[in-house]
């Protein structure tokens, strides 16, 4: 299949602090012209992570659906920062543990329709209470809780995990080799 | 937890085909104030449906991405229409199958970090050869193809297969009751 878009032109309509709204005239491969609205992301990580045997899950409000929703722990990379220490960061961040290893289990694109956004999901080995947790974002709101294996599989099969990016991480720590 | 963020003022940034961008002013549980842009989306529906005892795939340029990926079968609900319609119309345009019949299996969010969009993830029944197929978008280039299952799987697990709904569409139909 040779079905690439040539971009005719593109404008920047948004630029905010973790997206930027591109609009792009594009041709279709038999010379279509159409529009394609893209949401350029920085990027982000995540981080399926142990302790005392069950999984580290965060619940954390979230404006986009206006209700709190359980996740893995995860955030946006910094400018130029390497997505281990990022993985590394955001875990600690967020939960207040720490891991002797990270291994990257996959990177997945959350939504190809629309925007770039690509999450690399780490998974994470010999996890610690760190010693020093460093400050959260101003603005996160999160609760940190441990929930058994088995329990959040019934949760994604029930519908209480919804977040896309945590039930890629169960799948692929599920099927890694 | 308690951890609500109170709107102060809502913007309408753009408005494009399938997403609209919002800035929003918001108040943090202790008093802060902070910015969100959301994006909010019209919401699509994914099918997983099988043919010959495999799994329909579609081969599809996303220009977000500049590539083609592998995904599910899946488009957005057209204003007013029923997700059931919706996931029929879009196997049905997007593959040229039908179904007897469609079971929700769950509905994720994809990026709740920053949009709303929700993606129902169907399983397809009695699945074959649609009479008629509708007309795709003028601007889809797609190609269909049968993807065995156990090897979907060796495709997820050595990142071949990058797309999130996918990769939860796969996890939902091995975990379903």
């Amino acid at each position: 299949m040779n079905a690439t878009e040539k971009t005719i032109s593109s404008i920047l309509i948004y630029e905010g602090k973790n997206i930027k709204l591109i609009k792009e005239e594009i041709i279709t491969p038999d010379g279509h012209k159409s529009v394609r609205d893209i949401v350029r992301h920085k990027g982000a990580c995540a981080i399926l992570a142990k302790a005392e045997g069950k999984l580290i899950f965060i619940k954390q409000y979230r404006k986009a659906l206006d209700k709190v929703i359980y996740e893995l722990p995860a955030g946006c990379i910094e400018k130029g920062e390497d997505i281990y220490l990022c993985a590394g960061r955001e875990l600690n961040e967020e939960t207040g543990y720490e891991a002797d290893k990270l291994t990257l289990l996959s990177s997945v694109y959350t939504t190809p329709g629309f925007s770039d956004e690509i999450i690399h999901i780490f998974y994470a080995e010999n996890v610690k209470k760190a010693e020093v947790k460093k400050d959260a974002d101003v603005d996160e709101y999160i609760d940190v809780l441990l929930i058994d294996e088995a329990e959040a599989e019934r949760m994604i099969i029930e519908g209480e995990i919804v977040d896309s990016k945590t039930i890629c991480a169960l799948y692929l720590y599920k099927n890694k080799k």
